[in-house]
């Protein structure tokens, strides 16, 4: 993967160096932005906004597998992720900073390659890159990422805001992100045992695409705006359907009854967990990194969006105490639990 | 170092119940805190004025040593080196996020003690820790904080307004920090070679703290306002006062003289570099860590610094192409030159 034509130690050009060399073509666009890098921080003005800020961490070997994942897509992927938070507050995300720690088994165009998948992410999405730190690491790749963003007051969608009767809607399909991984990680494993076989991704691109390179959510803020519906909660969804709704459900202090039939699969999805012997709405409810939002609103606000077929309505908001359930095709009540995607436990395996 | 009482495994918890334990006392003092941790995003109200951002990244073997340096301390520092980015641009600052990773090592209490001494920085200087990640590390423990402040737009001071015959002032003493950590590691050595001989540290406690639990220059924020002075230039002092100069003058485009006599030295420091037979100068100059603020002002704001004796003025700004000189106590000009700490090469060692 990392047998690129030239390969510079990143010794040659030390830490500063570094920074000057990657940040050296980053351009400014928002006008939000007063400085960017360069200075011992960042200054922005958000000119009476609320300020929205988010973080996420990533390890290599525990959230990525460098054996299947590109490096720029991993770039792309890292920032996604944290714009998503900033979207989940119903706000505009309009800058980064981005601090990464590698080992020496990378070179100076691995960087870059991790660096330009970065960079193609902020531009598609309009957000300056305004700072961060690199670091030698004893082992492997670390990044972390923070976002941020800005919003009036009275847009700002909390996950506590959920009232009874209001409907829970979730955005594009869930669960392809989970079985997008599950077949990268088996290939993996056919490609280790023989090296001669050649992965077989056919007709699988889409799921492929949800696990390397999903998208945040921008299109459904702007959807919600321009149809002057603002959500009464809203997340995003990272660990898995049931562990979001939950979040809802616990912040808002209500129940919840969700309708299997209609949690939104891709056919891919379907197929693809099939031949795992996987049950698609479990891999939907506890899969993880959709990335899609999870949000409420009011009943009113139904005849808005229900010719949209890039949102669904997934079933409605409860009294306090009724519980959370999941009702099954065959119509049978299961009480929805969290078994979101665990890094702790997954790094120990 | 981690021979708690108790002893529970992070695995016991999850991440969510981690976050939770975590941060289930923190309290949120700060006026401009609308939403801490517990949702997607924190949300901040800096009421029109500017936002300043900053972060950091810390690794294990690279940046810290845990066979000396006390958890609680760690935090504590990691905090303090991030809020020293804010006060650097004359700002206030007011949040930290804070990401950690760590391995199986770190048990709970492992982690709560880190923590602990994150939260005891936050209360000395009134900062709201808002959010961050924690997740499973391969290897070791990874730190990543983000500062969050924030300025009025005409109180910002950036590196690059130096101008010719502006004075050169910097808090405090330096290369104290550098000779604690040799200190620490050569005493290191001697246990690791002779586990019963206990490491000798009496008369050392100024230049061990100033290692392991350094102080953000806040004081010298308040300090300056008091006096109504706005510097030209700030930095803060955490690569080596060369380094650190070397900034400013490359960013405003102008050259400096400064002084050895004038740069001040604690005694600790300057008899522990005799023992190690380094120049103390030399300590000052490449060592880094000090986090005190290295600025420049206009000499007609002289003289209401001058009776200050936590602030000296170690040199002038000259005009753009004269270049950087140090002037030595024999009164020989030497280039100033750049040799700061680099996490590059300190890893490749």
């Amino acid at each position: 993967m990392f047998e690129n034509t030239e390969r510079t130690e990143i010794g040659n050009l030390g830490e500063f160096g570094l920074i000057d060399h990657l940040t050296k073509n980053i351009q400014l666009n928002h006008k939000t932005t007063i400085k960017g890098a360069g200075d011992d921080a960042a200054v922005l003005d958000f000119k009476g906004k609320k300020t929205l800020i988010s973080t996420d961490m990533l390890f290599e070997g525990v959230h990525f597998d460098l054996a299947f994942t590109p490096l720029k897509h991993l770039g792309y992927k890292a920032i996604q992720v944290n714009l998503s938070d900033i979207y989940a507050m119903n706000g505009m995300a309009s800058h980064v900073t981005v601090s990464f720690g590698f080992s020496s088994k990378f070179s100076i165009e691995a960087v870059e390659e991790l660096y330009s998948g970065m960079l193609l992410a902020c531009k598609k999405y309009n957000i300056d890159l305004i700072g961060g730190d690199t670091c030698a690491s004893k082992q492997g790749l670390v990044i972390s990422i923070t976002s941020i963003g800005y919003a009036d007051e009275k847009d700002i969608v909390y996950r506590n805001g959920a009232e009874e009767g209001d409907l829970i809607c979730v955005s594009g399909d869930l669960g392809g992100a989970y079985l997008g991984l599950q077949l990268l990680e088996r290939e993996k494993q056919v490609f280790l045992a023989n090296p001669k076989i050649q992965p077989d991704l056919e007709g699988k691109d889409y799921i492929i695409e949800r696990q390397l390179k999903p998208e945040a959510r921008l299109d459904i803020i702007d959807l919600l705006k321009k149809s002057k519906i603002k959500p009464t909660a809203m997340i995003d969804v990272s660990d898995g359907l049931a562990s979001e709704i939950l979040h809802i459900t616990k912040q808002s202090n209500k129940g919840c009854k969700v309708y299997e039939e209609k949690i939104p699969l891709d056919p891919q999805t379907v197929e693809m967990a099939r031949e795992f012997g996987l049950d698609p709405t479990v891999c939907a409810l506890s899969g993880g990194e959709d990335y899609e939002l999870l949000f409420t609103i009011k009943q009113a606000d139904y005849d808005k969006i229900k010719h949209d077929v890039d949102i669904s309505v997934i079933g409605y908001i409860t009294e306090p105490g009724a519980g959370n359930y999941l009702i099954s095709k065959s119509g049978n009540a299961h009480e929805l639990k969290a078994q979101g995607w665990n890094a702790f436990k997954k790094a120990s395996n």
